[in-house]
């Protein structure tokens, strides 16, 4: 039962939260509530000690761990277990007095004063030592407390600093990734334009709106240099963890589309990759575009190592945060919490257990209330699910298998996002990935979601929407997967530029790729919002909006044409058969009806695996986890209102109830079924 | 006749304008003119020494009074009367120059340099100093003065400073606050969130956006410091006043829902409360809409102190700083103005008598305009209001009798707008307020507009919307007026934190009020601003828009609940019978129908009295004073149409022409009728 | 043949682009395609040097010159001509570093950073020796180069910095200006408002968000200066080259209505005007709006030096910074470069010949794109053009007749966008500029646009759209030019102010003007933006809307009056004869509508000569340049249609085929004929 070697070593799936009793130390009848609450809503794990360091290091080197080492007695009596954080993420009071270099320098060269979080210098090397010597000594101190589960390294990373500290760190990472040559570095960003060329390494600043902003190797550079120099601080993080508890697995909590770093860089130095999910649910249009949305984040946390994840924060009610805070309707909190668990989650956990009573973060949903006790609405859905989660033990430490996959490049985002062109301030790539997403969720197909420098030998299917950036490599991987027998899809404005945003000369998509796709762009059309085009594909005309691409197709066969405009009767789709795989390239950005279609015969013709083989009505969609010949299959309706599925002959087991399930299957409003395959 | 003994002992309403002739000095032949056309328009005061400290005293400690002694004898020769200013709204430049402290330092710490107006330190030792020795100086010379009839301190106080020196009095002044205790203050704060702890006071700082802007209780202190620090500033200004004119009373003009500065405050300082009215009349939408945001303001105004106050600034004819700056209609300026004496004031005056020639308000409507002659619409308005005003010195003096109260706390709006919940960047609190206003104004009841501070115990009714902070005293403020026969309402989100923005425990409202109101408001649920649900109260179906409260109603009795949602069934409206009195709650937010039809039906039920007992048509409204059996009725008509209204039987005089009127009266488009009853 | 003494000597219409070779120094075999590709392109001029500093001077005091002498010689060798640019517009990094003095410091009082262009201090006394100092090696060295054309000033001069060098000179203008009287410049600036008086120049400081903005007379100055300093910059940059090359004209690039600098001062330094062109071409709407606005531009640029211009900058295909970055569409190249030559230009150029390989203007669309070769649309365009611009060398030189013109006034703009009052953030000048002008575009009427210090002596008509200001001298002018038989069109909200932004007393339009116009301006009304009023004008009904001025006709003659509001029935167009002329009044703002047909009418009464006498149909529009009795029509259409017009019996001949061409001719959708008057 359950491998669990992966994550945990605990055979159970993870249902939690993030715990502060710190802020209750002076009410002990409430943590005494706690504990009680905690058992009845089936929770099995607590994430403690997030922004203690105040608590833990009341004043310089005076250390006063009586606090954790009650809590940590308290959930282990309790049978509890304890993810514990370092408390990186906010510093006490005092440091920021004693010694403003931890404290960050922003873009306009100011030095912060202390407040909010995430308002330290990674590069600073007193916040380095202080954050080494209170991890090591957190580390010894609970290295053999039978409730550490795991480490929680500090807390959302992100955020830059530009400090001379980190402008000298900046420039000695330059000089190593520009081996020591100025030239090299003045040929790759392009400096000769506005006459920028450096003549000294000291002459180079980060970029700054009162300095320099256009030139996009430099901006590129430093946000390289942010991921890298965040990373080196989680390296010295994690050193003493590592040391003391070599057993006890590590996490960092991710966010999503997080724009400043490159989480698929900083996945590499963690055990096990976790995230903070806060989607909008009940936006008046609906739940299935939030449900996509997530579905990708899920997908790609999990794609980051190959393995389970974790949920490490997610609201059973309402964020606080969002400019319009809804209620989760009823059943909605089960159905996307299992939804996680569907995409290869291990945890379900919240931000947080118990409301704040004071600060910015008091009004954001918790399992337990300001009025304190268990009669609410929320915390009886948390029980439910409590009791769920409970059943799902074999569905522990399974995989999540996938044929097909979607890069979405970090690197590919940032240099997109400063490119100066088409649309100017939107260059609608989360959408595309959305667009070409959509059509798995909607057939009921597991996606991986990687970045382009993933291995793609495991595919049979790798869709690169707008692969604007061609890193080194990437070229041959492309042509080695097609001609080897994958499948790939590109689109428009595709292998552009070199890692550092320098254009390829000879025509896009760059080198190889002309042959691989069997196409020529020349020129690319963007449309104002109002305006629109069509291609006709397949008998069948679709919408073209925003970018259209004017390709010319050489050895490609053309499937779908540009219908109006100039270009009328231009390439719009081609597909290029090369050695024993197909190349297709879509030059045009859809309304989502055209991927749709595509997509779908696609999925057919490549016999790729879906959940189910049901027609799906729409809201409705399933993913599976498996291992050694067990299979899970996970089915939500994220409509408001009931559903139902044709399962035909196949039959089931109901995870939740132990029930034999087959035929024709009724879903409630944002209902969920989990089926074991008999 | 009058008792006049409340504001300034002139026993006729007050007539003029800002009048800044230190702008016209080279012109003498102007200042001829001034005088002629202030009698032709019928004014009989004039605020003058505002901005004219660089005037007064051209270098340190030469003080030059030629041009202020001119003109006080030039008025009183006139027989008009002179609203004496202190000149500390802007300073002169040599003393920024020589003095930079009295400058003000922005959040982001940066010191201003010299220029515009509202610049200076309130902290500021030299700059206290300098605006003492000014006072004193014009206490002492003008004393006597037969024209000098009252002092004008500053102009519209506003903005704050963060420079040491303020900072400094901000750790005193929580010092003070929180008894010396840090753990009261750090608990008061609830700093454990994200290890704010402070261990020092010294490491206080205000809040900044590159500090801290989270924690909701310093931003509150910060807040109330100002109001005190400003408050402090004004004392050392008036104290030289009363001193040496201990019988010529004092007011500072205010600003309506100015949001830097608590009024309710700052007017225990001084002896009558002035403001400055600058409504977007004639917007596309029609003018009711700005009759009563503008009814609201005057209102509050006078509820504040009790007494007649003081309309100390309007424009006769546009202003020069709305985004749109339409011309005032033909009849709406007597209309308007009027309409600030039916609601208490004593006085109508405007910005300015002479439109400036340069500088940035120089297209601010005024009494005489650049073409300098009287020939002009504006100049006759104000001539013929000048005759009504006339005619009214029985009304000067007079109270504004009001049986119900709308509470709209400062410290609450502060509180709630920087609240992160709900709808993020709107908590539609001025929305609330005027939603639960505009039915009083439609039915012809007189308001008081107070602050939860205030003694309830002369209300027959007080309305409390989202009444999210309730400070000490304020529970039980509110229990003993309803168990003593008061009628209470109250909305969503009320009695949620105390007064440091500290959750109370237990579920809301807080402590007794569950009991008072009989409800328990479980959660409060968000809708996108395209959404809506509906409330059946009484058999009608009324629109609920962005928020909804769900409650359980305990003791209460429920009169409308919501029709829709999962919360369909579920109370939106109580009543619950507590003591001799009776507590509503409304759990949504309306769109204006149903507060329109639920106070219609309260003011019978509870017999609240009406200026006017008569159904009066759309736009049309009536608003009395009273004193010693006398009884003035003010009738205006904010609709550019005529209307027609029914005395009935009840005989007036039209005070403007001494007329009886009765049975059916006919208002012109923008008429206003003026009736004394018989 | 050809005159073309005027720009450069050079008897062709001149074709060519910015090159910027230095970018590609690594790649020989490039420049050699350029060369290449250049003649096949039909290109015989290049734009070099410019941001070439970093290249010309790698480190203090270290010229080398060998990438330009290479290029000079191999632009000759291939029958090209240079235009020299000056490489100020960046400075390199080693100077930056070494004298920080030469960076610009913000209106925040905060010293920039190295980076970005436009990135200097105009007062510097480094940055201007430096400047000098390798200007005048640059004439040195290639003034008798056999490729040298003309000298390009730096690049597309703007901003202002506020560092204390520039506030000393500031002051000393002021001095200047004032007379050394600050009781003058109080008087002017109005600064008893607000009690700004300066009692001593050092007090003085350029406007600031964190210092003075509300003195309008201050903001004003502070432009006229940075022009002023900017000015003396540019003196400072030609002086060597006109001592060492006195026979080389001097250009510098202009862009549009750029409100930072007043070009009409600017253009009496150089010898050739030349600006840079990048219309919003195929916005949904149709191209005929921003076909009207460049031609505004065109003849602004033209009438500054009454001579043949340059259009230095333009993109035959696409920019990159606009907000949607759309493709011309096949034949708007042509026809947008013929506009060009058109309206008095005897120059099409590019940015940029080459793209460049990285940085902010990758994607800018230039001659040759990343591909390399010549078979691009673009690129066939680009030479089809080339081949044309070859035929017209009688063209180059010719004068460009017009008897109407328009005022538009730079600081009559600033004024106006910075005056407080009518629709705050929206004065709607460069509308109503456009307003005015497009019926002469639509019946193909030479037009001259001027500011109010242009001799008015060769007119017919002149229109002064919403001239606020009136300088000294103007109102004399416009008198003058009336008494003697001119027609002369002014607008509401003209006449307001003196060139210090100072009301002017006694009613407006000021002075003398009121006699001319025989009309009184009482007041302005400002709708709100969905509102409006209409005028009936010689029986058909306009729209007003924005703003509707209430004026009182004395001695003129009323053609319109307004149909609504409180102002129904006054006057809204007037005609005053005056002396041998006649003076027209348009108090509203129309929508267009108004305007084609009062001068459409207009043109007819006075007899102003068109291009064609046909009637054109809607989109198609005429141009004349003409000379020792030679006439060339050029005629575009800018529909996406075909559209014929009739030139009746006038014979003409097709400059581009040499054949006779008259009667019914038919124009291609974007097509454009140049026909010679037989």
């Amino acid at each position: 039962m359950g491998k669990c070697t992966t994550i945990t070593n605990y055979p159970h799936i993870l249902h939690g939260a993030d715990y502060n009793p710190d802020q209750w130390m002076e009410h002990p009848e409430i943590i005494e509530e706690d504990m009680r609450m905690m058992k009845l809503a089936g929770c099995n794990v607590m994430s403690i000690g997030i922004f203690a360091w105040a608590t833990l290091e009341p004043e310089e080197g005076r250390y006063d761990f009586s606090f954790l080492d009650f809590i940590m007695d308290k959930l282990n009596e309790n049978g509890i277990k304890a993810i514990l954080a370092t408390p990186s993420g906010a510093r006490p009071a005092w440091m920021a007095k004693k010694y403003p270099e931890v404290l960050r320098v922003n873009e306009m060269r100011q030095r912060n004063l202390f407040g909010a979080r995430h308002n330290h210098c990674y590069t600073s090397p007193v916040y380095q030592q202080k954050t080494a010597e209170i991890n090591r000594r957190l580390a010894e101190r609970y290295k053999n407390h039978p409730a550490l589960l795991m480490w929680h390294i500090s807390n959302e990373y992100g955020g830059e600093c530009h400090c001379p500290l980190c402008q000298a760190a900046f420039r000695e990472w330059l000089k190593e990734k520009y081996h020591n040559d100025l030239d090299e570095l003045n040929y790759q960003w392009w400096t000769k334009f506005w006459s920028h060329t450096y003549t000294d390494w000291e002459q180079i600043e980060s970029p700054s709106p009162i300095g320099e902003m256009k030139l996009h190797g430099l901006t590129l550079d430093w946000k390289r240099f942010v991921t890298y120099q965040t990373g080196k601080f989680i390296e010295n993080e994690i050193a003493p963890l590592r040391e003391i508890t070599p057993d006890v697995p590590v996490t960092t909590n991710f966010m999503r589309f997080f724009d400043g770093l490159d989480y698929f860089k900083l996945c590499k130095l963690i055990d096990v990759v976790s995230w903070d999910s806060y989607p909008e649910w009940h936006r008046s249009e609906g739940c299935v575009e939030a449900a996509q949305t997530t579905a990708i984040m899920h997908d790609m946390h999990r794609s980051m190592k190959g393995q389970p994840f974790m949920l490490m924060e997610s609201t059973p009610s309402l964020p606080n945060w969002h400019e319009i805070n809804k209620l989760k309707r009823p059943g909605m909190h089960i159905l996307s919490s299992i939804q996680a668990v569907a995409h290869g989650s291990d945890t379900v956990q919240y931000f947080q257990w118990r409301k704040s009573r004071g600060s910015s973060e008091k009004f954001h949903g918790a399992v337990v209330d300001h009025c304190g006790h268990e009669n609410t609405r929320v915390f009886r859905e948390v029980a439910q699910l409590g009791e769920i989660l409970g059943k799902l033990d074999e569905v522990a430490g399974t995989f999540t298998p996938a044929e097909a996959a979607i890069i979405f490049d970090w690197e590919n985002w940032w240099a997109l996002d400063s490119a100066e062109c088409l649309e100017l301030h939107n260059k609608r790539y989360i959408e595309a990935i959305h667009r070409h997403y959509a059509p798995f969720w909607e057939m009921s197909v597991n996606v991986d979601v990687i970045d382009s420098e993933t291995n793609f030998s495991k595919y049979k299917l790798i869709i690169a929407p707008m692969l604007y950036m061609a890193k080194p490599g990437v070229e041959e991987k492309i042509e080695r997967f097609v001609a080897g027998g994958g499948t790939f899809v590109s689109t428009y404005f595709s292998g552009v530029v070199n890692e550092n945003d320098l254009c390829y000369l000879g025509g896009t998509p760059c080198g190889k790729l002309k042959e691989v796709f069997g196409i020529w762009a020349e020129e690319i059309d963007t449309l104002y919002p109002e305006e629109n085009n069509s291609v006709t594909f397949n008998g069948k005309e679709y919408t073209a909006e925003h970018f259209c691409e004017l390709i010319h197709a050489n050895e490609a066969e053309t499937l779908g044409k540009y219908d109006s405009d100039f270009y009328k009767g231009m390439s719009a789709v081609t597909k290029n058969t090369y050695g024993k795989g197909a190349a297709y390239y879509i030059a045009f950005c859809d309304d989502g009806a055209f991927t749709k279609d595509f997509y779908s015969r696609l999925i057919k013709d490549l016999k790729i695996g879906r959940a189910l083989e049901a027609d799906l009505p729409y809201g409705v969609t399933a993913h599976v986890r498996e291992e050694n010949g067990q299979r899970f299959v996970f089915v939500g309706n994220y409509n408001d209102e009931p559903a139902e599925l044709e399962l035909g002959d196949t039959k089931y087991f109901d995870v939740t109830n132990g029930n034999e399930i087959f035929g024709m299957v009724q879903l409630d409003g944002y209902g969920v079924k989990i089926l074991k395959a008999e």
